[in-house]
């Protein structure tokens, strides 16, 4: 039996969470197509505007009834020395040039404005009453899980290690995604020491169910009705989807991602920082490949990701996947092109989850 | 429904696999009790003698009655420069000083040797009508396979990836134990381009068992019946646990390596090639985080594994735990101090295992 307290608490008849994929794949398309089928539509607002954001919110509502969320960055402090900037200006330089992107400086994000952007995330989210907020890369403060709560937005917090999940629970927040290393995209991690956890869920999802009390929401290389009921069993509450959401019609992914990633097996999705100066699973190309000794010598998020950002857009532009961040998770042979709603009918109409989820 | 294929091949009562982990922890008292108790136990023939494998062999007929299997390291080609074997001597000089160890030379394993060894093993396995072996690190050619499938062994091959277990059915073996990212010890990869596939159960059954015919076997991570149920879902025909048939009071390994698992969280088991220049898993300790760039410059296994040995034989006998190859996978919070029947039980009486088992 699935837990009936997440389900109520979400207000979603099919425990499945839509991933919060940042970088402008949860078109207001994929998120109302899939809260209007019962399952969790999630708005991925990482690198948006708070008023982009908010226009966002209010055509989601206009498109369904339905809860939906927003997924948040939590603004970590960093920093580069000109040395480091400097370093990576040189390595990319052969990118830009191949890319044929000029040579002009590309603006440095800023710690202080990320904070203010983030505040004024958590007042559109509170204007707009959006029913649930999710964050990853770390845990908000008191002040804003008190003002949230206080609105009525239920919160998700994000773990990849039992610690993680049981600090996120320490914090209040109501639930937690556990990202196993099957995930796609960038880790969760938000204790130093766990930078590297790479836990697979089926190690993760009972450890962590054995130390919180919350309900545990399992991310990673999940696609069909037998993933669902692998997290099931395993003592999970609900299953959040990326990858294979994200080849669906209604994602604003880009078709080279989506072809891409219909056409890989397990073994080419790896791990890379060269991206954005954080760990994030993707897609093996040219550039993660001719990155791999570099890597560990990037700016750290999200200073690498500026440097890399007009590259991977005249990629992109010019369909060009050697340069492209193909995020995927181990599970690309899964993934189809198809409908949101032939994708979680297929999921709510495996035998098991069906039986197991009636009241 | 558990696979009847898989059990009546096998001869079990339960589709329960005791990994073969090499190195003295497959006792017969650990072998047989497995066997005893309806699962399936395994003896670790890795770096064994054929004469030990034939005396042990014995020895376990004596103590079951029931069906038990033995695992094979297939020999890879291997080889090292004299540059290579000086600069790992250097690196490791004063490990065997801070161990009281002499600067002697220690024996280089040799290819040629490993080959007849293999032979004299699968010898033994024909004359003692062994009803089970697996293999691990490579296939066997077809000259083998025959021996032994005309002597009616029931043949288990290992992969880290959809294609390698598609290798496996190919070469003709009756099933494949698919190794999880969250398994302890040695990666069983054997396609080179696959050194680094760490694909978490979760993603990697379902995609398996979509491309292969023959019985699934998920190895990594699982210790109770919930991981039992979860592979079963995913399409898996069994389940096979190492870490927590480790740490049962049957075992054969180092009580301090018991202890250390019992004490680990799954955060501290990290992939090091520094102790035999294969990839494997174990408790990150001072040796794996001293060695952790050297590791990528290692000899190549089992060249490093044997420059190793006495700094690890001594370590253990001065329970050492810094400089022991701990072994673990990433469940080691699950893992607990109990017996063979207990552990089997445990799972065999979880309410869905026994649920689906009836047949």
């Amino acid at each position: 039996m699935w837990s009936n307290q997440l389900t109520e608490a979400l207000g979603i008849k099919y425990p499945i969470v839509q991933a919060p994929m940042a970088g402008g794949i949860t078109t207001t398309e994929l998120v109302a197509a899939v809260s209007n089928e019962g399952a969790l539509g999630m708005i991925g607002a990482g690198y948006m505007t708070s008023s982009a954001l908010s226009k966002q919110v209010k055509e989601v509502k206009e498109k369904t009834k339905n809860p939906f969320g927003v997924n948040l960055f939590v603004p970590v402090p960093y920093a580069a020395s000109e040395d480091e900037l400097e370093a990576a200006y040189q390595v990319l330089k052969p990118y830009r040039k191949k890319l044929g992107l000029s040579d002009e400086e590309v603006e440095i994000p800023d710690y202080d404005r990320d904070v203010k952007t983030f505040q004024d995330f958590i007042e559109v989210i509170v204007e707009e009453k959006v029913p649930i907020c999710s964050f990853t890369f770390s845990l908000p403060d008191q002040k804003v899980i008190k003002r949230l709560k206080d609105a009525g937005v239920v919160l998700i917090g994000t773990a990849t290690t039992v610690e993680e999940a049981m600090a996120v629970e320490k914090s209040g927040m109501d639930m937690v995604v556990v990202q196993g290393s099957e995930a796609g995209g960038h880790r969760g991690h938000f204790l130093k020491k766990n930078e590297e956890s790479m836990i697979g869920l089926l190690s993760l999802i009972p450890q962590t169910v054995n130390h919180v009390d919350i309900p545990v929401i399992a991310a990673g290389g999940i696609a069909d009705g037998r993933g669902a009921m692998a997290v099931h069993v395993l003592g999970g509450a609900a299953i959040q989807i990326g990858t294979a959401f994200l080849t669906c019609r209604e994602s604003g992914a880009n078709p080279a991602q989506k072809e891409a990633i219909l056409r890989s097996s397990e073994e080419q999705i790896v791990m890379t920082r060269a991206f954005s100066g954080k760990w994030a699973r993707g897609i093996q190309n040219q550039f993660i490949h001719e990155m791999s000794d570099f890597q560990f010598n990037v700016p750290s998020f999200p200073i690498q990701n500026a440097l890399t950002k007009d590259i991977r857009s005249a990629a992109s532009q010019q369909v060009n996947t050697e340069y492209m961040s193909l995020w995927s998770g181990q599970s690309p042979r899964m993934a189809k092109e198809q409908t949101v709603r032939e994708l979680i009918h297929s999921i709510a109409e495996h035998e098991h989850f069906t039986c197991t989820h009636k009241r």
